[in-house]
């Protein structure tokens, strides 16, 4: 970062934007301003949700042992050539616990380890059991019904790598193989600093960016702290405006890098380090906070977190019902909503609120190059979900 | 559910399946047994993830008073007529907190009321303070930069619909409005019980369906605890083997409606009434456990929850890489991973462990008509996500 001091953003209050950075730019100061952070080791109960530190080995091969898959008889298979329907053969019962005799037949549950001797499972469908007889009514393949120690995985093989964000089952394997504690990234803990609402009415607005920021930042992986943090997200006064104090306020303190990115709403965010570590100023505007965070501030978090920068949101590819009219020179975060499956723009992003993106199921993102699409354009819609 | 005792399963056990349940039947079953729990009241600082019981309305005006939407200039728009960047017009700069006297303009911030007598704000790009005089070089239409008092919503009109499942924006909507406590559906009360695995080796397997259910059912809106609950999930000694006796124990204690479904991994799952609630019973197996939650488990708690009953795992449609053979007449939960962007099966739902879930990206659900599909095929991939 040496140097970004002098080519950082001049005070613009009461002159407005002279130029706005690419949002591509903005991605690439991101990425360059934070890496993933270091391990720390956690129970595995905890691990769902967590980015593994470092990749991880079977301490066992799996299975390990011989079992059966399925509920049935353990048998030799070469003792069931030729039974069907109309020839059933006969086994002697004998207990599982022992090796199995010639000519023998045993009851096993599946998940268990069938008798030594033993190379096929007969489900019970295909067999009849009369006192300590059985009869079958069907041969068995060698192998049938039993997985063998290691064909899941041997010892040693790689079990998960370095760098997965883990599921529910990948938690669940931990405990199968009774692995209790695991490295995972550290939960990035961002500084979250907000200017109050400028007021409109008797106690209105209320806050709404503190609660929008908390869940986000969340869902990213991070935990807001109290300092110290590996980042500060600091909120409202970004702008152009007399009240807008923010971004000179990062300046003096550390650096401003960027202030203004070419794009609707949002496109007052700032970008800088204050403390030592990367710091982003979000428009006060919810809307406009929500889509400088989608942009940005969440890769920011994603980046420290270890995890995939892009956009965590699912993608849906849609017809459009509706135009959607667009700034060349602006990326615009235009709010979608579903009607009759297609999708249908809400409000311009500039006229837009908060009540946009509740009203929309997804945003489109319509680049700078773009002046729009037409009804009837295929659109990817990156889905708000829970 | 009067008569669907007498309707109920059979006790299988060293006989087998003789027949198994269609997945729609048992989603029926699960309709009818689970309906959306009634409400409570909470702290709208922790609404997100949760499901609205009733509608709301706007408390007020959206936004409250008409204000300010860029930072600029507060002018009247017929006074700035025929300015132009070789035609310049002079304003006199007066104090925001005034009504506007004729020619005159004001300091105004975004976010805030703008003096009366205002109708447009020009961003400060093209105007020019010079002490008291305000040069401006372009005109601006009527309401430019302005938000009308109720342009969003008008008091009463609906904020949010019951059943939304709020999202962070929506929480966010709630803060804004001041509204500070709000009705949502209760969580459903899931009791977990768990049949040890069955042992393989020292210490192992360990026990890994808790850690996989705990997971799902919070994703899913639940929450597990002991009783009372309002759903039992139980997990293991569910199908025909010799220690299988989950089944028969839910059918003394309660009712056993439906046990074995036609799907591969987790046929034997089992569904019935115990203590006054629906009661699953779900294999032991990871996978086949996976499966069963996947499929019916979570439905059954999404319900409770007052959340959409359908799977809510994003899709991704993909051309398949490799064929998937698959049984006529059963449902198979197909474990697919992407290779160079096709969708490639690992293993067959008969032969997977929870390995093959851990290395997928997600499953395929091959419906009981089909034997399957040749590579090159189009599906729907349900995506893990966390």
């Amino acid at each position: 970062m040496s140097g970004a001091k002098t080519r950082g953003a001049a005070d613009i209050r009461l002159r407005g934007f002279s130029n706005r950075a690419p949002a591509a730019a903005v991605e690439q100061w991101i990425d360059a301003a934070a890496a993933t952070l270091p391990a720390e080791e956690i129970d595995a109960a905890a691990a769902a949700g967590r980015v593994l530190a470092s990749p991880l080995s079977a301490p066992w091969d799996w299975p390990p042992a011989d079992r059966a898959i399925i509920d049935g008889y353990a048998v030799r298979a070469a003792e069931t050539i030729g039974a069907g329907d109309y020839n059933p053969i006969s086994l002697a019962l004998a207990q599982a616990a022992r090796p199995l005799a010639e000519g023998g037949a045993a009851l096993v549950a599946a998940g268990l380890v069938p008798p030594r001797g033993t190379d096929a499972i007969l489900p019970f469908e295909v067999a009849h059991a009369e006192g300590a007889r059985l009869d079958i009514f069907a041969a068995a393949a060698a192998g049938a019904g039993i997985e063998r120690q290691g064909q899941q995985i041997r010892r040693g093989g790689l079990l998960l790598p370095a760098g997965k964000l883990l599921r529910a089952q990948d938690a669940a394997l931990l405990a199968l193989f009774g692995i209790a504690r695991v490295a995972v990234v550290r939960r990035p803990r961002i500084r979250l600093e907000i200017a109050g609402p400028k007021p409109l009415g008797e106690g209105l607005p209320g806050e709404a960016n503190g609660p929008l920021l908390r869940h986000l930042i969340a869902r990213d992986g991070g935990v807001v702290t109290e300092a110290p943090a590996d980042a500060v997200i600091a909120v409202g006064r970004s702008a152009a405006g007399p009240d807008d104090a923010a971004p000179a306020a990062l300046a003096a303190a550390g650096e401003l890098a960027i202030h203004g990115v070419a794009m609707r709403p949002g496109g007052s965010a700032a970008f800088g380090r204050r403390g030592g570590v990367p710091a982003i100023l979000l428009p006060g505007d919810p809307l406009a906070c929500l889509a400088a965070y989608v942009l940005f501030a969440g890769r920011l978090v994603r980046r420290l977190a270890g995890r995939q920068a892009r956009l965590p949101h699912p993608v849906r590819e849609a017809e459009l019902g509706k135009k959607i009219v667009s700034a060349v020179g602006l990326l615009d975060f235009q709010q979608v909503a579903f009607v009759d499956g297609r999708a249908e723009p809400h409000s311009s992003p500039e006229a837009g609120s908060l009540l946009s993106a509740v009203r929309a199921d997804g945003f489109v993102l319509v680049p700078p190059e773009s002046e729009g699409y037409a009804p009837g354009a295929r659109v990817a819609v990156y889905l708000y979900e829970s």
